[in-house]
């Protein structure tokens, strides 16, 4: 075998006016499709005027070589960055441009061709949203504040250690929806009743679980040995949950096998949620 | 003016295999390059057999009309879901498989073409670390815990409410990073030094700021009225602030003018940071 360090890694850049966030996920959802092949990839944001892109284009160009051809994810739509950019000797995949025009043809509008839409604070209603719903969500985590439960839009319902909390952090980051979250604890497992703060919500509960070994493994690092980490404590708490789950028709998602934003988008489409986007 | 209900709006459907987020945020991105255009959006995520592609183009081509044609976003990757919804009458924007194409090309290897590498948990190894990245975040949020500011890969400084927590969340959420959060009370405004706490840290702190109006703004909604709201106390902090920065050489940005996503980019530029995407 080859030591690692002579095996051919092809040079990925994402570019971008603003942060690069979409070029980054698109083009790494892209990647993913290429599991046999080494990346090193390079995010350069804020590329704003023609100057910065040449020399973005040099420093691209210098990663060229006979063996190896860098791919060049851009979502820049300025168009004078644009001119300079795909000057580039690299694979240049345009994310924005080419889709465009396609979009002007059918609206029958030209498009602003400026990175205006493309930063600051968007909509600043719905950002204004999201960062209220961060708070929220930081303010009712794990049962901390009983109190304002009325207001959430969702409650989280789960035995320790399932992943609530960040669940609730990406619902209320990416989505700006008012979360709050219950742990239930062993007191609350041993009835097929609701705990009474969360009793009048049901229709506004999700449920959360896990399988028992992912969970003694997750709870084993806080606190190893300990009961509360055992595989028997683990299966029992988790029985139980799905028990009190289905008595109250409560949905629920197994996030052993999902990653935060499959459960959010789960989440939003079981209860009907729509972000403001 | 005619009635809001009469605007003619565009429909724009995002389609995924997976949680639709990339289709809905590069889709949203072209839009905001059409602001004089309204549109009415939909999700439909998760779409991952040809049974459940036909009855989306089904859906899709009602909302068809003489006058206006919808707008469709794609992120679909697997062949046979696609070759289903190419067929709408509806604009299909490709964001995926036209790009696919010209990278096999640059690679000289073969997409996978199905969605194996659209879901699940990813690098299991990345998305552990954001997790506990979130965990980390959450208990140092506020400066609630300074043990172990010795772990932090980065610690956001500035006078209350100036947007650290939603950073913080954002920068451990979306980048795996450990981020603490510590406040500047009055106390330490008084001094040029930096706090105790982080005083050894000086070169892992990175400072926030705001403009005096946005700041009592913000403050007013949490305490109408009150000496900490007003807009003599906020100029002061901030000025405060941003000497304490500059003496200890600790970069800082302004929270009024830049979402958190254009923030984390600049703070992760600015310390060489990277995440593991």
């Amino acid at each position: 075998m080859s030591a690692p360090d002579s095996v051919t890694e092809t040079p990925v850049f994402f570019l971008a006016g603003g942060t690069g966030i979409s070029a980054e996920t698109l083009g790494n959802l892209m990647l993913n499709q290429f599991p046999s092949v080494r990346f090193r990839r390079r995010k350069i944001p804020f590329i704003t005027t023609p100057e910065i892109a040449r020399q973005v284009v040099a420093e691209m160009d210098e990663a060229m070589t006979d063996a190896v051809t860098p791919l060049v994810f851009s979502t820049v739509a300025d168009e004078e960055v644009r001119t300079e950019l795909v000057k580039t000797k690299c694979a240049f995949i345009d994310l924005f441009g080419s889709h465009l025009d396609a979009i002007e043809r059918v609206l029958h509008v030209n498009a602003s061709h400026n990175r205006a839409g493309l930063h600051g604070l968007g909509d600043p209603r719905r950002y204004e949203q999201r960062m209220k719903a961060i708070e929220y969500a930081m303010e009712h985590d794990d049962g901390q504040s009983l109190r304002n439960l009325a207001q959430a839009e969702l409650i989280l319902v789960a035995p320790s250690r399932c992943g609530k909390t960040p669940t609730s952090m990406y619902l209320a980051l990416q989505h700006g929806i008012r979360v709050a979250n219950y742990p239930l604890v062993e007191e609350d497992l041993h009835s097929t009743h609701l705990p009474r703060p969360i009793r009048d919500y049901a229709d506004r509960c999700f449920g959360l679980v896990s399988t028992p070994a992912r969970l003694s493994q997750v709870r084993s690092e806080r606190r190893p040995g300990s009961t509360y980490a055992s595989l028997a404590q683990c299966s029992y708490e988790l029985r139980r949950a799905e028990a009190l789950y289905r008595a109250h028709r409560i949905p629920s998602i197994n996030s052993a096998s999902m990653s935060v934003e499959e459960m959010a988008a789960v989440i939003m489409q079981t209860r009907h949620m729509s972000n403001l986007a």
